[in-house]
């Protein structure tokens, strides 16, 4: 029987660091838990070597995941339960977590390399909400996710999770102004559109009118206050959802979805 | 100065077992919290003096919310913090609770009155992701939202924090058995569209070939094991949402929203 790594271990006591922002910054590294998130940070080191650097997984994880764990050349540390417990953000921690490096790129590629789908997040408290646009960001096809300055940290441990793995599909860009970054992308020819729900533009009025035509970056703004309102007018649009019921409006990651799915409809 | 109301006053212990199903169940009242929900409660109980039985206000809230409080007829009890806390289910407590009358209708009112739209869940578990296709489905103008056996309670705390006030908007049918109900309101002309992320109709396609018209009622599923085949089966088509990224799959109240929203734009 090997020796399993407690919580008390040097190894474990450095990745719990990462649970927190100003660790993972330190360390530049991030954890990444559970079945999923693990599958798709592995097929990313296939290509890139350095893109997980250890993983963690208790000897049932270890068992359940056996083909996983056997098909990387990633090194895997057998830890206790309370270790992997103490690695997890969950109630029901899955034993299996994976330290991956941070992947975050320069907020410049938007510029030299539009995307023709991107979404920055302005001011996205929620971590949970955070992690639901990036999962349908990737499904719509996006290729680029800003997480703008006073926003969630795209490697909370939420965030990673409520991506279903998206974290590592998708270009991530962390800490950037977007009043700086807006007018660079419009220079480069984006169509930069705010959602607003006191948008002058209804969603399928923009789709007919061409407004979602590649390339387009989304704006989406803060669950309680919406989008800053001198950021939305740098915008070249505002856009609202047309609702044809009584609600007030739409949950954050509700409505950036329903932007995003038109705007891959409409790209064809 | 009033006396207020203590924690362990027997109004408020009867009003803290609503926080409860079974204390809902057998005292036929539920719990809202909050400016939010309170207000929209209050605007029911202007056309439905049984709406609303009592209101609990800290003196802080009563302040916050004088005007609102002194438009309505229902009786307001003022309470301790520490009272307003123990009826709350949320970290911040805001001190404003109403005691309402559950509301659920008979499920033969779909089969009677088919509204153009309506949403049945099937298993759905996660409170949040239940108030947020409720808040959702009463945006895109949904009559009706079924909570099958097995769903979240539409009165559940979160439910009804989540919904952000579409609980007093749409009718909601409770622990309806879906296998009965879909053939019934198939046999009254309602389209039973299935929500299948493995769907032979792509939802674009679905738009075009007329399937999203009048009356529609949408099947949503298990954030986890999705639609029970056997229902599923059951439904006139089933449709997936086509992505072109990466991502397996959308979560599960976001893929809800993106159908409700498309069939809204379909009927006009």
């Amino acid at each position: 029987m090997p020796d399993l790594l407690t919580e008390r271990s040097a190894r474990v006591a450095a990745a719990r660091k990462l649970t927190r922002r100003t660790g993972r910054d330190d360390a530049g590294a991030f954890l990444a838990e559970g079945r999923q998130a693990v599958t798709e940070a592995l097929a990313e080191a296939e290509t890139d070597p350095d893109a997980v650097l250890e993983l963690f997984a208790t000897e049932a994880a270890a068992v359940a995941h056996g083909e996983l764990l056997a098909s990387t050349r990633v090194p895997v540390h057998l830890v206790t339960e309370r270790a992997a417990a103490s690695l997890s953000e969950t109630v029901t921690p899955q034993g299996l977590v994976a330290v991956c490096a941070l992947r975050d790129v320069d907020a410049g590629t938007l510029v030299t390399d539009p995307p023709r789908l991107a979404v920055a997040l302005a001011e996205l408290a929620d971590p949970g909400n955070a992690g639901t646009v990036l999962r349908t960001a990737d499904a719509c096809g996006a290729g680029t996710v800003v997480f703008g300055s006073g926003s969630a940290d795209p490697y909370n441990g939420k965030v990673v999770r409520s991506s279903a793995g998206s974290l590592f599909h998708v270009d991530v860009v962390r800490g950037a102004s977007l009043a700086e970054l807006v007018p660079q992308v419009q220079a480069a020819g984006t169509m930069v559109l705010a959602a607003d729900g006191g948008g002058e533009v209804a969603l399928d009025e923009a789709a007919d009118d061409g407004l979602l035509a590649a390339p387009v970056l989304w704006l989406f703004g803060n669950e309680a206050r919406g989008l800053d309102p001198e950021l939305a007018a740098t915008a070249d649009a505002r856009v609202r959802i047309p609702m044809r019921g009584r609600a007030e409006s739409l949950n954050l990651s509700v409505a950036a979805s329903i932007c995003l799915y038109a705007t891959q409809l409409a790209q064809g």
